[in-house]
C-alpha cells in the first residue's frame, strides 16, 4: 500500500484519477499517515480530518501555478504526499528531515512558511494582489481551520481583503477544534449554520442544479449565485463573513471528495473573495483519535492498534506548572487563570475541572489573553496567563503597553521556552528573554528544575507587578545538589564553588552547567556554577563576587544570544566599571533554528554539556 | 464662558441639568475645548466629535462606580472636562501636566492607560469578570472608534465576550474615520447600517414606544427587545455585531444628547453584552475641523478664527521619505505602499495620489500590514511598509515569523521613532532597537539626517531581504559635516576626529554628539564622532579601530539602553576580546517616559547636548 502511494507522481497523476480511484486513495494516504506518524511521531488528527480536502484542493487547482497557502501548517501532511514527499516521510520532523509544516526549500508547492496561527489570509492577500497587479489568473487558495479563524490578524485580513475584493478562494476546514475545542461566538455561529438546514439544502441544490446545466459560462455562475442566496437567507442573519465581504459558501461535508470538488470547481470561476466551509472531522478515519482528537492533535510514537504512546510517561514542567496552580488556588481565590487555546497543552486541565468559574480559555487571541488578564488586574484579580514562548511574541505590545506600563500584577507562564526540537523554527520559544528583557518593571525568572519552578510560582504571587516565567519543554529536571528553593527578590544561587571559571547558569542550562562542570573537573578546572533564577532584575552582587575571584566568565542560556541574559550582563559589568574580565556568552546564535530531536540541535549548535565542558576549556585556554 | 465650566462640580453637577442645560454644556465645552486646544495643541477633531456622546454617558453612568473606558484615549477631553479636570487643561500635554491620554494616576475617574487602539473591550471583559465574579453590579462602559474596531484585538474580544456573556455595553462611536479616513469591509458595514431606512425607524420607533410605557420593568424590555428586532431584521443581513454575541442597538444620532440618555438608560437594564452604534462627526461643531478632520485630528496651536498653524510649516522626515518613494516607484514599478490608518501621518499622500493601485490602506491593523506585505514580497513586489515605531509593536511576531524566517525584501519605515514628546508613555518609539536587534536577518538602519534618510531607502532597496530604517518625529537636521550619504553595507561615518573619547551615535543622536563634540572641545576634550548607521549588522572595525585610539567609548541612542544599540556594542567588544576600555551607554533608562515637550524630555533625561557635554567630560575624568 505504502508502495503505491510511492510510485504515484504527484500531484499530476491525481489529475488522471477517478471518482473511484480517489476514494481508495483517500483510504490508502490514511492507513499511509496513521503508520508513519504512529512511529514518527508529528501532528496527527489534523491531517486524518483533512485527507478529502487536500485530494480535492489538488484535483480541482494546479500547485504550484495555484498558490495553495496552509494556516499554521501543521496540516499540510497530505499536501506533501500529494506534491511528491510520500519518500521522505521516514525522516519527519528529524535534523535535516522533512519538515512538519511547509518550507519553501523543501518543495515549489509550499508557497509560506507556516508555523504560527491566522496568518494564511493575510499572505494569501498578498498572493492575489500582486497577482492582479501583474495581470495574472491563478488562484490562490488559504486553507485555514476555525481556531485559527479567532486569530485577531486573520480578521484584519478577512476585513481587508473582503473590500479591497481580489480573488481569493479561502478554505474554512471547521473542525470545531484549535488544539483544543474551540470557543468563542464565531465558534457558536460556526456550529449554528452546522446545524442549520442549509447543510442538506445546499447539497441538494447543488446537485439538482449541476444537473441541469453546462460546465462552463455565464449560466452556471447564475445558477451558483442563486444556489448562495439561498443558502445565505437560509441561515439568515448568519454569515458573518459576507458582511465582511466575502462570498460564502456551505458549509459542505469535507470528507466528500466529490461534493469538494464540485465546490471548489464552482469556487473558482467566481470574482471576488470567496468563503467555502468545509466540515470535518478531526482524527477522521481513526478511531482513538476521532475519540480523543485534543490528544491526537500531535503525538510521540504509539501503537497504531491501542494507540498507547510508546515512551512511558514523564513528568513535564506543564504538570508542575498545573498541578501547583490548582494548590495556590485553593488558597487565593483572586488567582484566575486564561489560555489561548492550550489548556491542555499548559497542563491546566485539572484546573479547569476544578475552577471552571476562573478559567478562561480565549482561542487562539493572544493579544486579547493578555490584555483581558490586565483587565482582570485592574479589578483585583491575579491573572496567570499561560501561553508557550513562541505564541506570546503575538502579544509583545500588550505585554508592554497594557501590563506593564501600568505595572498590574499579571503573572505570565511562558511554556515551551527555549529550543522545542521537532517544530522547528516558528516554535522555539527562544526570543522571549530579549522581548521581555527591556519592559520596564517586569521581573522574569527561568527555574532550574521543577522545585524551584514551584517556588518561583509562590514568589510571583507576592509581587504586585507584572511577572514571567518561562520554562522548557519536555521532561523536567532535580537538582540533586540544590536544597533550597526559597526564592528571594533578585537573588541568584550559588549551586557549585570553583576558582577557575564562572558558569553563570539560567533555567535548563543550570543542569547543563552543572553536567559540563563534572566534565571540567575530569580536565583540572574548577567551575563555580551560579543558578542565576532571575533574569530581571539580575543578581550582579553574586555575579560580581564570583567573576572578581575566577576572572572568567561565560553565561549560558536557552535564548539567543542578541539581547538575552548574557548580553544584559555584559552591560551591567560595564556600567559597573568591570574590565579585566574574560567573558563568554553561550546561546543560540542570531539565526533560525531548524527542526529535529531536540538533544541533537543541542549538540550541533554546541549548547550540550560535553560541547559546553569543551568551550569552557578552551575559553579558559585563551583559545576560544 | 470658560469660568462657568470650572465652577461646576462634576460629574455630580451634571446629573442635575435639565435637557436644555445639557444642550447648552455641550456649547460651552465646545468653546472651551478650541479655545484650549488652539493654545495648546493636541488631539482635536476626536474630542469635538464625542461632546454630547461624552455628556451622555457621565450622565447616565456613575463614573468611577461604573467604569467608562476610552479606546486609545486622545478622545478622553470631554471626559476629563466633566470629572473635574477643566482647570488643567492650560497644561494639557506638558511635562507633568494633564495628559492627553486617560492616566489612572491623574484621576480615579480613568480606568485605564490607554494610547494603543482596539483594546477597550478586552479590558473591559476583564473588568466585567471581575465583577461577576465578586457578585457586584455596576456598569463597564467602553467606547471605541470604528477605526479601532478593525484591529485584531478588537475582534478576538469582542469573539470572547459575546460568548461568555458578561453584562458590558460597548459604544462604537462611528465617525468613519479613524486619523484618516476608514477603508475594510466592516467600513462598509457600518455605511450601510448608516444609510439604512432603520436609522430614522428605529429613532421613530424608540420614540414612540417611550411614550407608552413605564420607565422601568419586564415592559420596557420586552418592548427594547422588539425595536431591536426591528432594527436587525430592517438591516439584515447585517450586524456582525449579532453573530459574535452583542444585542446590537442602532445607528443613533452621537449628537443628540436626548437619544443617547435614552437609548443609555435603555442598555442599562439589558442582559449580556450590549453594542450601542453611534454615529458622530469628527470635528464637530468647528467648520475646518469639519472640513478636515485628518488634518484635525492632531494639531498644533493654531489661530481658531482661520484654522490656520500659529507656527510655520517645518519639514519633517516624513515629507522627505513620502517625496523620495515616489521618486524611486517612478523607477521601479515593484514598488507598493502599506500603511495602518496612517497614509497623512507617514507621509504618503503624494504617493497614494500619483499610485492608487499601488498604496495599501489596510487600516488600523499592523499585524495584518506585515502579513501582507510579505505575500506581496513572496510574489515579487517590493513592499514598503510605513508604521509609527510603537504602533509596529503590534507586528512583533509578523516581523520575525512571516517576514524575516523567509528573509523576505520587505522595508520597514518606521517613523516617531525615539521620543516623540507630548504624546508620551504609550507613544515614545524608543524599544524598537531592542525588538529588532534580535531578529535573524534583519538590517536596521537610523539616518543621521534628511539626505541620509534618503540614501537609506536608495540602499534598502537594493537589499535582498528585510530592512528597517527608523527616523525620528519632527524637523529634519542637514548635518553640515557631511557630504557622504553613499550608504554601503553595514558601513558607518567617521564624521570628526578626535583622540580623548569616542562618541559612537546613531540616528537622531548624531547630531547631539556633534554638538556635546563642540561644547566638549570649549573644556578642552577632542571627541571622535562615528555616526554608526546601522544598527544591524553594525560596523564593529571602524568602532575597534576609533576605541584602539581613545580608550573611552561612549555610544548614544535615542532608545532604551537595554537591548538596544550600545548594549550590543558591548556584546560585540568582549567578543572581541576587548577589555581594556572604558565604556558608558547613553540612551533612555529603565522605565516608562512620560508626556512633555521633547525638547524638555531629553534636558530632563539628561540627553540634550549640554547634559551629554557635561556626562562624557566626568565620564572622561572617570567620575561617571
Amino acid at each position: 500500500m505504502e508502495k503505491r502511494l510511492l510510485d504515484y507522481n504527484f500531484p499530476g497523476d491525481l489529475k488522471q484519477m477517478n471518482e473511484r480511484e480517489l476514494d481508495l486513495l483517500s483510504y490508502e494516504i490514511r492507513d499511509f499517515i496513521i503508520e508513519k506518524v504512529s512511529k514518527t511521531g508529528g501532528h496527527f488528527a489534523s491531517n486524518l480530518g483533512v485527507v478529502e480536502l487536500s485530494i480535492a484542493i489538488h484535483y480541482v487547482f494546479n500547485s504550484p501555478e495555484d498558490k495553495i497557502i496552509w494556516d499554521v501548517g501543521h496540516q499540510s501532511y497530505i499536501h506533501k504526499i500529494l506534491s511528491g514527499r510520500a519518500d521522505r516521510f521516514d525522516t519527519l520532523r528529524t535534523f535535516h528531515g522533512l519538515s512538519g509544516f511547509p518550507k519553501r526549500a523543501e518543495s515549489e508547492h509550499d508557497m509560506y512558511d507556516a508555523g504560527h496561527a491566522s496568518t494564511s489570509i493575510s499572505v494569501g492577500m498578498g498572493y492575489a494582489v500582486a497577482r492582479d497587479l501583474n495581470g495574472d489568473h491563478y488562484d490562490v487558495v488559504p486553507v485555514i481551520g476555525d481556531g485559527a479563524m479567532t486569530g485577531g490578524i486573520a480578521f484584519e485580513a478577512l476585513n481587508n481583503a473582503g473590500s479591497k475584493g481580489s480573488k481569493m478562494i479561502v478554505i474554512l476546514n471547521d473542525n470545531e477544534m484549535s488544539i483544543d475545542k474551540n470557543n468563542g461566538s464565531l465558534s457558536q455561529h460556526l456550529r449554528k449554520l452546522r446545524a442549520s438546514q442549509a447543510y442538506l439544502d445546499f447539497k441538494r441544490q447543488l446537485k439538482k442544479t449541476l444537473k441541469g446545466i453546462p460546465m462552463i459560462g455565464e449560466g452556471i455562475y447564475t445558477s451558483m449565485e442563486h444556489i448562495r442566496n439561498s443558502v445565505k437567507y437560509a441561515i439568515v442573519p448568519g454569515a458573518i463573513f459576507e458582511e465582511l465581504g466575502f462570498k460564502y459558501f456551505g458549509p459542505i461535508n469535507g470528507h466528500n471528495i466529490h461534493d469538494l470538488i464540485e465546490t471548489l470547481t464552482l469556487a473558482k470561476i467566481m470574482d471576488g473573495p470567496v468563503l467555502i466551509h468545509a466540515v470535518t472531522k478531526k482524527g477522521k478515519g481513526y478511531r482513538n483519535a476521532e475519540a480523543n482528537p485534543s490528544k491526537f492533535h500531535g503525538v510521540s510514537p504509539f501503537d497504531p492498534l491501542t494507540g498507547k504512546s510508546i515512551h512511558a510517561g514523564t513528568v513535564t514542567y506543564s504538570q508542575i506548572f498545573g498541578d501547583k496552580l490548582v494548590q495556590m488556588a485553593i488558597e487565593d481565590p483572586k488567582i484566575v487563570a486564561i489560555s489561548a487555546a492550550m489548556i491542555n497543552g499548559t497542563g491546566l486541565c485539572q484546573f479547569q475541572n476544578k475552577f471552571p468559574d476562573r478559567t478562561f480559555d480565549v482561542g487562539i487571541a493572544e493579544q486579547h489573553a493578555v490584555t483581558f488578564a490586565a483587565g482582570l488586574a485592574l479589578n483585583g484579580y491575579k491573572p496567570v496567563v499561560a501561553i508557550y514562548s513562541t505564541f506570546l511574541q503575538r502579544s509583545y505590545d500588550q505585554l508592554l503597553v497594557d501590563v506593564c506600563l501600568q505595572k498590574l500584577p499579571v503573572i505570565f507562564m511562558l511554556d515551551r521556552a527555549g529550543n522545542v526540537g521537532n517544530d522547528g523554527e516558528t516554535h522555539h520559544g527562544v526570543f522571549d528573554f530579549s522581548y521581555l528583557s527591556h519592559m520596564p518593571g517586569m521581573t522574569v525568572m527561568a527555574p532550574k528544575d521543577s522545585r524551584e519552578l514551584e517556588a518561583m510560582m509562590d514568589y510571583a504571587h507576592t509581587l504586585n507587578g507584572p511577572c514571567a516565567i518561562r520554562y522548557p519543554k519536555g521532561q523536567v529536571w532535580n537538582c540533586p545538589d540544590s536544597d533550597n528553593n526559597q526564592i528571594i527578590d533578585g537573588n541568584s544561587e550559588l549551586l557549585a564553588e570553583g576558582k577557575d571559571v564562572s558558569l553563570v547558569a539560567i533555567g535548563k542550562m543550570v543542569q547543563i552547567a552543572m553536567e559540563a562542570r563534572t566534565k571540567l573537573k575530569s580536565i583540572g578546572y574548577e567551575a563555580e556554577v551560579i543558578n542565576a533564577r532571575f533574569l530581571k532584575p539580575v543578581d550582579m552582587n553574586t555575579i560580581l563576587t564570583s567573576v572578581k575571584k575566577t576572572g572568567n566568565m561565560v553565561t549560558l542560556e536557552d535564548n539567543v544570544i542578541i539581547g538575552g541574559f548574557g548580553s544584559g550582563i555584559l552591560s551591567l559589568l560595564a556600567s559597573e566599571g568591570v574590565r579585566d574580565l574574560k567573558t563568554l556568552c553561550l546561546g543560540w546564535p542570531d539565526c533560525f533554528i531548524p527542526h529535529g530531536n531536540m538533544e541533537q540541535l543541542f549538540a550541533e549548535y554546541k549548547l550540550d554539556a560535553d560541547s559546553v565542558a569543551k568551550r569552557v576549556g578552551e575559553f579558559i585556554e585563551g583559545k576560544a
